[in-house]
Order: structure tokens, then C-alpha cells, then sequence
């Protein structure tokens, strides 16, 4: 898949088949997501990669979007690492740069994917769920699997109203 | 350009020819920005593109990487719109997601592209130099042009650092 028509063509996706998602695949969107920058090349994500159904359905119980994690073959929780962090901004713009490498690794691929944030407000449950340390802060929980439908039409604005100023 | 290789083979450039960069490149370059994913798809990014020498020098001044700004043929200042915020964490992750879009849109351009951070100390001088309003806070600058020089080699942390667990 050519760069620039994969992001323009990436759509969340929240409907998946049952077929499961291979390791190797994950490890490669993990890997595409490591790719992104970091300030001071610190690269403060952290990854967990729940496949298991039993799992999966308590994560769920998180966030009200339980439907997309209960029908998501693979899930990956992205974490920041509160410990080599070194400026809130940029290592949460870090982040979001590493999650964008994953969504577009994940269409590359063939693979749906959608980026879970409202289950940020239950961060410390799913932390505690899946019994991982005090210094990881979850950041977003990527859904992942086959596209069970075409996607949805997305829009954004046009150029006229987000570039403010020439010189 | 595929779309994994683009991924895996972006640099930060920081040195440029004096070759100008096409005005249809920076807007294919923001136009990759907003077709990142963002919270209630709220599109909280704003850009203003510069390449008048004068105001480059001035923008330069704000940064200890003034060389960068000074030798770089186009600049593109990344900003959040505070009025349509409605999460820092996720706003920012957005942005950090618009940002990292467009580098790889530059690269798969043939562009160079460095993500600097550093300026935001001056986030405020920024903004009064280009004349913006109050609502518009700086979160990046990315700097552009045709690449000098071979892009250094970069590393990162293999997966058995950055997978803590998998279910």
C-alpha cells in the first residue's frame, strides 16, 4: 500500500470477523509504532497485547464501546512509561504519533483498527486488570482484527479552515 | 513509497538544499495532518506555513536549533485550537498523530522533516510573532526542505522492552 493513499484511506474500524490475528502482525504494528519520534529519543510507550477472550471481556467492562472490544480479536493497551517521561505535551504528542504508525501499520496490512480513548477514564482498572506496574499509565487501548464491513465515510475540514496564516 | 518501508525509513533531517519546497507540497503535507484520527473527531489542529526568510530568522531566534529553522527552506508551526480542546491527553495525542502524518507525507514526498519541540519554551513568542490570537497554542514546528546530507542512523528499543505482557 502506497504511504499517502494509506492515510487517506485509513477508517476506524469497529467491526470485525471472528478470524483471529496473527502474533507476527501485532508484533509488526508494535514495531511500526516504535518507529514513531520521541523527544530525546526517549520512546516512553509500553505495550500489552491481550488476545485471550476471558481477558479481553473484562477490558471490555471498561468502557462503554464494550461491543468493540468483545467483538476485536487482538487488542493492544498502549502505555506511557511515567518514569522516563520529560514533558507532558510532547511525550503524550509521542504517544499519539507512535498509536497513528500503528493504525496506518494495521491498514497496510490489511487489518481494521480503531483507537479506544474514552476507556482513559477507567486507566487504573484496566492497569489493575491486567496487573501491570504503578509507572505505566495507560495512553489508549487499540482494537484490531479483520474488517467485518466496509468502513464508514469520514470527513474533516478543509484546508481554508485550519490554515491559519502564509508568509 | 510503501507505507511500512516510509514508516520504517523516515529520518529527522535537519539539513537542507536552498531548493524551495512547492507551496502544493506543504498543503499535501497539512492535508496528511488532518486525516489523523482525533477524540469526537474534533480536529483540533491548526497550521501556519512559513517560508519568508525574514520571518524564519525571527521564528529561529526562539529555538537553541536556530540552524535548523535558519537552513530550512519551509517551516510548518503546528498549533491546538484551545477553543475545541475537550482532553489535554488526548488532544495532544492527536496533534502528535497529525504531526507524525505529516512527516511521513513529507518523506514519502522525497522532503526531510525534523519535529521540533524545543521551541516550545517560546510557545508564546510563536505565536505573538505570527500575530495569532490567544486561542491558538504552539505545539510543534516542523521544518522542511530537500535533504542535504544522508539521515543519520537512528535506533530504537527492541520488542522485548517495550512488550511488557501479552494475554
Amino acid at each position: 500500500m502506497e504511504l499517502l493513499e494509506g492515510i487517506y484511506t485509513r477508517r476506524s474500524v469497529r467491526q470485525f470477523t471472528g478470524q483471529p490475528v496473527e502474533r507476527e502482525q501485532l508484533l509488526e504494528i508494535i514495531k511500526a509504532g516504535t518507529w514513531a519520534p520521541s523527544g530525546l529519543n526517549n520512546q516512553p510507550w509500553r505495550f500489552a497485547i491481550v488476545q485471550d477472550a476471558a481477558v479481553r471481556d473484562n477490558l471490555a467492562k471498561l468502557t462503554k464501546y464494550h461491543f468493540v472490544i468483545e467483538g476485536a480479536p487482538a487488542c493492544i493497551a498502549v502505555f506511557v512509561d511515567r518514569r522516563v517521561m520529560y514533558h507532558d505535551v510532547k511525550d503524550h504528542q509521542a504517544i499519539g504519533a507512535c498509536i497513528q504508525n500503528m493504525l496506518l501499520a494495521a491498514h497496510a496490512l490489511g487489518l481494521g483498527s480503531v483507537w479506544l480513548g474514552e476507556i482513559l477514564k477507567n486507566a487504573e482498572g484496566v492497569r489493575t486488570q491486567l496487573g501491570l506496574p504503578e509507572h505505566l499509565e495507560l495512553m489508549a487501548v487499540v482494537a484490531l482484527g479483520h474488517p467485518a464491513a466496509k468502513s464508514h465515510p469520514s470527513t474533516r475540514k478543509g484546508l481554508a479552515d485550519v490554515l491559519i496564516k502564509e508568509f
